[in-house]
């Protein structure tokens, strides 16, 4: 069972995948793409960390989420990958093949037997970027989010912390 | 009875919330947090005047929101605050102390007995920005929309003039 | 029958309005907006017209849409408008007179006896852009999807790929 949970900047969204999570039995893995660059993410990363009980055993991975997904898959039963889009610009920065990350991301989703969590963030409702970068990531991110949300059973928009289903 | 309407910018969530407040019989007061520091900003307010009836008595504040929600409450049975990212915007620059001004403001709220109407922007749905101001108002915008939605009874999301209850 | 489509860049919202309009007997009448003026928007035409099949007659148009609406009207049963944002941005960069054309699009619109989808960008759902051109254009969009969502009967807002109804 996949459960993608899409929203913006400070919406609610990994708070509300955490709740649905939590509330299944069983081990449970977090799956952060986030790396501590700076001190602002620093803080971000140990709020987030906080949140969570010690329910949870915390994976943190950049780049190698298929293969995390694979393997943590086989010893827990309720994953949450937080978050696909810090994923996908981790890939970006790093110079990675693309459709072959994603292809494999899919992959292991597929896969996955237990319950998977994905949350990810909705960048494509501003203004077009004015650099050519910005607007390459948020075309990937527009065509992932869509490429993952077609492989779950479950998803949601969250808007100001409220879960709107929309599949 | 607290309502929360959110949107983006020229997503009619001001008109949809003026339509609903309009609807309730009672005293009414429009809360304006837009200051008319240039031209720009002096006609936008001006159409928004024009827009209301003469119903309406309105109230123009870019800071001290907590104590007029406070003080209107006594004396009208609908009030409508518009907006509440223009208030933070204007908070953050004025150097306030956020966390305490938000604070005040979900006070104010919950003593409110009559229908109070909050209007907001969604800010989070654009690429990252690449000032660290701007980020920190995103996140900020997102954590008190998280946080008056949660107080709200009720909830809408706004899309080109749609609402759509999510609340 | 006016049916009003609206999402973030690479929602899926042209996609969905293909398989919506593809569903509908009749002939097929593909207007798009876009105009090759670099060698990634080149790219992006020729991919959404291989997306489409050959049931589909297009016709390239940038600022005449109101005229080509009427005429379209006449010989095809199904429209696709793709879309109404960057029609805009093209009127804008043309220095139109943007009032009159929005008005001759409605009446355009409301003389349609067919079926008429019309996909739109939400671009308002970020931070305030930092110059006074992309404001106006998010003031502008935003103004637009309004009257014209207005005229639809039928209206969808579309996140990573997944269509929810709202009208």
């Amino acid at each position: 069972m996949v459960t993608f949970i899409i929203g913006g900047a400070r919406s609610g969204k990994s708070r509300f995948a955490l709740e649905l999570a939590a509330s299944l039995p069983g081990k449970k893995a977090y799956l952060a793409t986030a790396q501590a660059y700076d001190r602002e993410m620093a803080e971000r990363i140990a709020k987030h960390r906080a949140e969570r009980s010690s329910n949870w055993t915390t994976f943190e991975e950049p780049l190698a989420i298929p293969a995390l997904v694979e393997k943590t898959a086989q010893d827990y039963e309720v994953l949450l990958l937080d978050c696909l889009t810090l994923w996908l610009s981790n890939l970006l920065l790093a110079e990675k093949d693309l459709a072959a990350e994603v292809n494999s991301l899919l992959s292991a989703i597929s896969a996955v037997s237990g319950s998977l969590f994905i949350v990810s963030n909705e960048v494509g409702q501003g203004i077009v970027p004015d650099n050519a970068l910005a607007r390459r990531f948020r075309d990937l991110s527009g065509q992932v989010n869509q490429a993952v949300a077609a492989a779950a059973q479950t998803a949601y928009l969250i808007a100001a912390g409220i879960p709107l289903k929309i599949k």
